[in-house]
């Protein structure tokens, strides 16, 4: 009886009611919301700072902890040089355009694929065709930033243009996208105006650092520089030995033009990032084996690039043999993602791992996937996991000398043998004179199939090697031998390649809490968020049946217990009733609730409620702290809990 | 035998053993080394990152958890107008000056002090006189900063002056930094070059929000004004009740003119905070008994102002009580402070509790202490606990309208009677006209007593009022009465005050790295970092006798019983000798070690070794990692181990 089916889909996802919930209980609002706000910048309250603190404790559980991952702390503030080298300067820019009577920015990009949307939209309105279901998501994706789509038929050519437009909107330069506004007319949406010739914006937070202004800075746009500049100390930390990987948790910064999609696109945000350095000659990965057998959804650049979005589900290890996945490494971390993401309360029903298409990519990366999520904006990549080879290192390593190289000692030397040319300088000085210097590079030059062409013909007397401008010298056996000689090389010496799993933390709280969303079948206003208690701001709920003092000791009693066992919980004496005080928790999401009533005082019984079933169950104090103790670790599920415990139906069922 | 007494002062501290240690175990190092640094910017390493994030667990556990504080995470990026209202963009300053040649630019008041201090160690070293060791502290604390002393004997009276200005260094004002340095003819110390006039330097980092370059924004150089202006919801989110705290853990950024000292003065930092809200009328505690007894060292002011530092020690019930703390919610987070310190591994012995002098505090401040812990900088200001009273709340309010206050039902409304003017409007007009309406506001501005006398001229027959132009009114019965009116008010309303305890994470982590630090007595190049288990990096050690994969399966059973129980290990087979692995986790300040050898393979035993005292113990591996996870949460000690476990005196122990 306490554990009843719960039909968590009575009602369809409500973004409107959904977002009033967050808000009521200040998960996150608007930073800065009392003097009129600033976009893309949001405040996290008490269950929004509880949720991302619990995210992050189990991100550093499941991947720091469990891979002894190195983990770092590096600054945001970063000197410009830094960002030339890695080309953010030069290449982290979007393109804008201004309205040219209003002066408002738009991003370029959005504003012709928002304009020609709303155009094919209100054609289809016009021929009298509905929206397609299918094409759903699509249209949610952007909701907000959408034009107002007027019932206009257009042309069968046009039709066919907008949406060629559409499927390459990502390829367009800024003078194409232009050259785009132009052609099609596109205007300012809001305002009908004309916008300017799109100009590039740099998206990194600029600064200057010290008193004098000299020293040009940026807010870093994400964490990844921090681990690269500290390799070297990082290798030798790890005793000169790779694979190893760095991870770090925090704050990065990008000025996005026009933020609107709340915490999907921000200005500053929370990331988590792991730079796994391994050697490019072998990429496999000695934990691979235990998780050879995870499957995931995967969408692979063919199959994107015959225009299908169909995932194919596929274990790991057959995705590498196969060689949908480019290597073990990236492949453990694509399980490792998922796993991560399921144990949070990612639906797996709406994850998939996306391949990047070639052109999507740097020019560098040899392969690159992200994990994208469903939900009500469209897919949304959450996590991006790249091979970017050998880029990073060697770019910071030319810049500044600095050698950033792993030197291995190798087991067995590796001998070589191979022709070399030994010159006989005073003999050669006689013939040559001052082109004997500009000969000996010539030969010193030549590969081993020539080298061995040279020494056959000197063997047969002489030969000639012709110079750059078409002189020729004619070489006899006195001047110089060719001959085998032995190599022995000991220390391999290599830069290695950098494989990056990176964490868009906000972005996975938000489509969390969208997941775990729902309403009571009975009530649509009674909404909860079913957050599983690994990451639930609060994993218990005390509610004693009054605020009056005698039931202080017994409150004092179970949450010490409590807080000794590790599980954090929270007391709600408010002047409401217990169903009320258990309506606010389910928003909050908390798992498990303890009422503590008369019979409490009295008899030392104490109920236990279930947030998702409203089930409860009654049992001694020590027996229900030790179930729901066992209930928050994980180590129990609410059946088995339903097998210890009589149901309960008091008055306290009456909610 | 494995319980051996550790003499940790056999070698006086000394800093470059220290410094060579942290930096060679990667605690610490200088952000964009192989870019050549920038001062002030510092990276934290995988030991310093697991440090920080240990002191940070601890806090949250110490502070939010058990204090039930409402935790936010606000952002860094923040317009202009918030910190023109809070008073930063004026004040938030320090005075600079620049070298008139090379352009180098220093602080004033420290350009002030080094060279003056400089001039008075030179006249001490001329006079024969040795620096005296009372004063090491302070020479101690600038030592970096410090310019050179030459042996120049100064008059008596140059002494006395000297001396005056450097004890009140704090209180000058840039321009008469400026004229301090023509009078005494202080220049550049490195170059001997003139300086400039002093200028204001603000402190804080300048960006502009979004493409248009329209928004000034700052990064915050202190976490507080992300709680302030999110009042209103946190007040909600408390059902409307204060007292309440708001905690926040996050980066700060200040732009210093020349930061040096390491850790201590940086430009990037991460903090804690806290914002205790509480009734301007009753600052009690609910739990200022849990720490009535708790003993600090106190400097107050008026010791300070007599010209001591002699500290008090007291437990803070006395110090309330007496009135040297200025009230309870103050105490109560002063001794809540000090059990946190203590906790994480600072000496007590060296910590102190220093009372802001009247000048030192911000004007609408009441009451301020700093938690001041000594190190080799000299004494430094780790937390900072003040009572800003209502200051920042009525600044945001009055700036945006937005009421920042608490309304509270009163359980009695609160009943007063007042005499009240009321006028016949008819009879007042036609005797008055235009007049009327500014003698109606003179009458109804009175006070109580004037309305009295005025009510007993007018039963007298007339009386009269005189208005601020110096004109008579003569007012009679048929226009005016006075008389007793009851009010009644059921809602009182008033704005918070605010107690903030403010932690430099940074700082602590440094100081408590300091006072762990130590050196072994039979070998001053072995140093040990003796921090408490609760935030040490790495808790315990995993030594296999060898990489040989025969121990693999036992490594991988006590990593995965340790990962369970929850404490984190590390396993160290690297190609080195057992004595030299433990060496190295000395230096990491790893508690910890278990040993697995032969006969660990064969007979299932391990040993464990704890780090101050190099003892073994030995023992089944089940009694091993029981023990070891009692060691690691607390429960037991060393000595009860000890007790438990026989010592183990094998091979191992050879190091």
């Amino acid at each position: 009886m306490a554990n009843l089916p719960v039909n968590k889909t009575a009602h369809p996802f409500d973004k409107a009611r959904f977002e009033a919930l967050l808000n009521r209980r200040f998960f996150y609002a608007p930073a800065f919301e009392i003097y009129g706000g600033v976009a893309g910048l949001y405040d996290y309250g008490p269950p929004g700072s509880s949720l991302q603190s619990n995210i992050i404790a189990e991100w550093r559980r499941h991947f720091i902890v469990e891979e002894h991952m190195l983990e770092v702390d590096t600054t945001v503030m970063t000197p410009a040089p830094v960002f030339e080298t890695s080309g953010h300067v030069a290449r982290f820019a979007d393109w804008m355009v201004k309205d040219l009577k209003t002066g408002e920015v738009l991003r370029a990009d959005h504003l012709v694929g928002n304009v020609l949307e709303a155009r094919l939209a209100g054609d289809k309105e016009a021929r009298g065709l509905a929206a397609q279901p299918a094409k759903e998501d699509d249209k949610k994706k952007k909701k907000k930033d959408k034009a107002k789509a007027a019932p206009v038929k257009l042309s069968d050519e046009q039709v066919v243009e907008y949406e060629t437009i559409l499927a390459q909107l990502d390829n367009y330069s800024g003078p194409e996208l232009g050259a785009l506004c132009k052609k099609h007319n596109i205007t300012n949406p809001d305002t009908g105006n004309e916008v300017s010739e799109p100009q590039q914006f740099n998206l990194m937070f600029a600064s200057s650092i010290g008193p004098t202004g000299q020293h040009p800075g940026f807010l870093r746009p994400e964490t990844a520089q921090g681990h690269f500049l500290n390799f070297s100390r990082l290798l030798e930390f790890n005793n000169g030995r790779v694979p190893f990987a760095s991870a770090q948790i925090g704050r990065s910064f990008r000025n996005e033009i026009s933020p609107r999609a709340g915490l999907l696109r921000v200005r500053e945000f929370t990331m988590a990032e792991i730079e796994h350095f391994v050697d490019p000659e072998d990429k496999r990965h000695e934990r691979f084996a235990d998780v050879r057998a995870v499957a995931l959804d995967l969408l692979d650049r063919d199959t994107q690039a015959a225009g299908s979005t169909r995932v194919t589900r596929m274990t790991i290890g057959d995705a590498v043999d196969k060689g949908v996945v480019a290597n073990e490494t990236l492949g453990y971390f694509l399980a490792r993602i998922n796993q991560f993401l399921l144990k949070i309360g990612i639906d797996p029903a709406r994850l998939r791992f996306r391949q990047h298409m070639a052109n999507e990519m740097a020019h560098y990366a040899t392969d690159c996937w992200d994990a994208e999520i469903q939900n009500s904006y469209g897919w949304t990549e959450c996590v991006g996991c790249a091979d970017r080879a050998a880029y990073d290192l060697s770019v910071h390593s030319a810049k500044t000398g600095h050698p950033l190289v792993v030197r291995q000692a190798l087991k067995e030397p590796i001998v070589t043998e191979k022709l070399v040319a030994e010159f006989n300088k005073r003999t050669f000085g006689q013939t040559f004179g001052k082109d004997s210097a500009v000969i000996q590079t010539l030969v010193g030059g030549l590969d081993e199939a020539l080298l061995a062409k040279l020494q056959g013909e000197l063997a047969q007397g002489s030969t000639t090697v012709t110079s750059s401008d078409g002189r020729e010298f004619k070489l006899t056996p006195d001047l110089l031998t060719i001959e085998k000689k032995t190599f022995k090389q000991s220390i391999r010496e290599f830069t290695p390649n950098v494989i990056e799993p990176s964490f868009g933390l906000g972005r996975i709280l938000y489509v969390l809490l969208e997941h775990s969303f729902w309403s009571r079948e009975q009530d649509v206003e009674r909404g909860v968020l079913s957050l599983p208690a690994v990451v639930a701001p609060t994993k218990v709920l005390i509610v004693p049946l009054s605020a009056k003092t005698e039931f202080d000791p017994l409150v004092r009693e179970v949450s010490t217990k409590l807080r000794k066992a590790g599980v954090f919980s929270r007391v709600d004496d408010s002047n409401t009733s217990i169903g009320k005080r258990y309506a606010r928790n389910d928003e909050l999401g908390t798992p498990y609730g303890l009422t503590l009533d008369f019979a409490s005082v009295q008899n030392r019984t104490m109920t236990l409620r279930e947030r998702d079933t409203t089930g409860q169950l009654i049992g001694s104090i020590d027996e229900v702290i030790d179930t729901v103790i066992e209930l928050v670790s994980g180590s129990i599920d609410w059946a088995e809990a339903c097998r210890r415990l009589p149901a309960y139906d008091g008055v306290q069922a009456v909610e």
